[in-house]
């Protein structure tokens, strides 16, 4: 479809998948002008993301090869449209999952773009123009702005990419909750992955007891020294469970696998909530009595919306919050693939897309 | 246990199901004397609740036989012990599903006994005392005033006794959820039994759009016509449901049966909430796609705390709300059980235990 869109006269030089191998390779298309309300945007660095590789597989039976992935961008502003507001040359912005919404629904006048029903994602979707959109594994984006976010100045642009995805998914839940500003919650994170670790960050930032659940015994030393987790539970001991009942006020589960509920909610006080920020592909099982006793409540989400996405790097200025990654080359990220499917990470690849690290 | 509680001296007739076979015949026990913050009620009537045939039968593996079933009782005060306040002779009252609770712990203390972790049902519960609870299928009860409610004069005993569970299981959920008196929103009921016609009742009473989803096509004109449903959907018709997606604020799931959450929660709006009131056996498929997608929650809860039981009802007296029922007499409970096993019930079978209705 790109090709066939007459705007999309730019060549982009960057790095697809092209069939159910997932295998990564370099890739030349195009990219559409940059229109009045567009930004373009010199890529300095990637994450990769678990939804990368789910996409390179054709996990969920919907990409549109070639895929070009990449959703936790960051870069340099080198060219700025007409009708653009509050964006320069030369700025240090990040785009994140977001590349189109309708802009007219009651969620995209909310800044709740994130859930608009016809949101389109920075790869694999469908652009305002009809073309497939290409991620952030390339050397440039055209952005519309109002998808676009500034870096704060005192923050890495390599560590701050995965902000744009992980960072962003476990704090809206956070902000949601009233838990960024209201410090003393005791807060459980599920899994200890690239989400996790960044839930942890979070929790602990905002002055919350934090407990990592996790079924590695070999995450306890890593959740408590490296991160400052204040808590362990291996959801493998029924015991610490059965002891740790009804102690949480807030639970985020960034687990993708299937995994059991039960022990989880019952963690939860009274009036508790598991936030779901991991996609399970298949449904999990629900049982109905540890949220009917407890009045509890599971609910999930998607990343954020635009602004609370800004406010989140705001935070993460603030308090000096950034992910921790490991930084690779971008002949590399089938390595880094084959590692990812693993959870072998600590705890976020970012590519370095500029070769501007000396790795 | 009662039969060696010492004070355990006065003896009621009532009726019993002694084994799995669930069959109840006439029952004589002993009950406590009054003590200091008792009421001893002379019961008039109880209504007939599900959880009385899935106790009779021994379902959840939890019986103590016999077990003389009823946790929607209405009745008058007899006595009064010297340290009971707000009751008197004379008194019209209600007691539902609680007999006890520590009275200590946060949730006791925030009027949600409902919730504390030492919760005693008012049958086949353990009393302070140690000896098991016998429930409102008898002519007697002798309660601790701080689990008994008054009921209005204007409202008739008999259909008024169901609401002190099924009544308070559904008005509960609303009022947490602000519904009560913030009309104007969409809501939906799954299910159209003993709580969802008191779900549809009250959710007209506050003003709101209401739409009854239900597996049966005989229960649109039901739901429309008897009750004053705005909308209908019929849960086995894929185009009515795709139609509605998105659409609703709350719904209310009163379905105890195994039946798909997918097709529901995405009737729900961004942020809305499915609340859970019935008790399915075995887990349900959750699927998290839906959650994810539509910052959707999945809640439960049990009942009401004895505070909110007494508003519902001064809410009823002022909306004129009662239950639909059919009043039986005590020799045919077992008939009644047959036909609720089938849900061919309008909506609430109650006993006339006392014998003082013409049927």
């Amino acid at each position: 479809m790109t090709q066939t869109t007459p705007n999309h006269t730019q060549t982009v030089s960057g790095w697809a998948a092209h069939d159910t191998s997932a295998k990564i390779t370099p890739y030349t298309f195009k990219r559409r002008e940059n229109g009045v309300t567009d930004v373009t945007i010199k890529i300095l660095y990637c994450g990769i993301c678990h939804t990368d590789l789910h996409h390179a597989k054709d996990d969920w039976g919907i990409t549109m090869y070639p895929v070009v992935p990449g959703h936790e961008i960051t870069g340099v502003i080198t060219k700025v449209g007409s009708d653009v507001k509050g964006f320069k040359e030369g700025d240090r912005v990040g785009v994140g999952c977001l590349a189109a919404s309708c802009l007219d629904c009651e969620y995209c006048k909310t800044d709740q773009e994130n859930y608009c029903d016809n949101l389109q994602f920075v790869y694999n979707g469908i652009f305002w123009d009809g073309s497939i959109t290409y991620g952030g594994y390339s050397e440039m984006l055209v952005a519309d702005y109002r998808y676009v976010v500034h870096i704060p100045e005192s923050l890495p642009m390599d560590a701050v990419a995965p902000l744009l995805c992980a960072g962003i998914t476990v704090f809206s839940p956070l902000k949601d909750h009233d838990l960024v500003s209201s410090p003393g919650k005791k807060i459980g994170v599920v899994g200890l992955g690239g989400l996790g670790h960044m839930a942890v960050k979070f929790g602990k930032a905002f002055g919350h007891h934090v407990t990592v659940i996790s079924t590695s015994p070999s995450k306890e030393a890593e959740a408590k020294e490296r991160l400052g987790a204040d808590d362990f539970l291996l959801s493998s001991n029924p015991d610490q469970l059965q002891a740790a009942k009804r102690s949480l006020d807030f639970i985020l589960d960034t687990v993708s696998a299937d995994h059991a509920l039960m022990p989880i909610l019952e963690l939860l006080k009274v009036n508790g909530t598991l936030f779901m920020v991991g996609a399970p592909d298949k449904p999990l099982q629900l049982p109905a009595f540890p949220l009917i006793f407890g009045k509890r409540s599971i609910k999930g989400g998607i990343i954020g919306g635009i602004k609370e996405t800004q406010e989140m790097l705001e935070v993460c200025g603030k308090h000096n919050i950034t992910c921790d990654i490991e930084l690779i080359k971008p002949d590399t990220i089938n390595e880094a693939f084959v590692r990812l499917a693993k959870n072998d990470v600590r705890y976020r690849f970012v590519i370095d897309i500029a070769g501007t690290s000396k790795i």
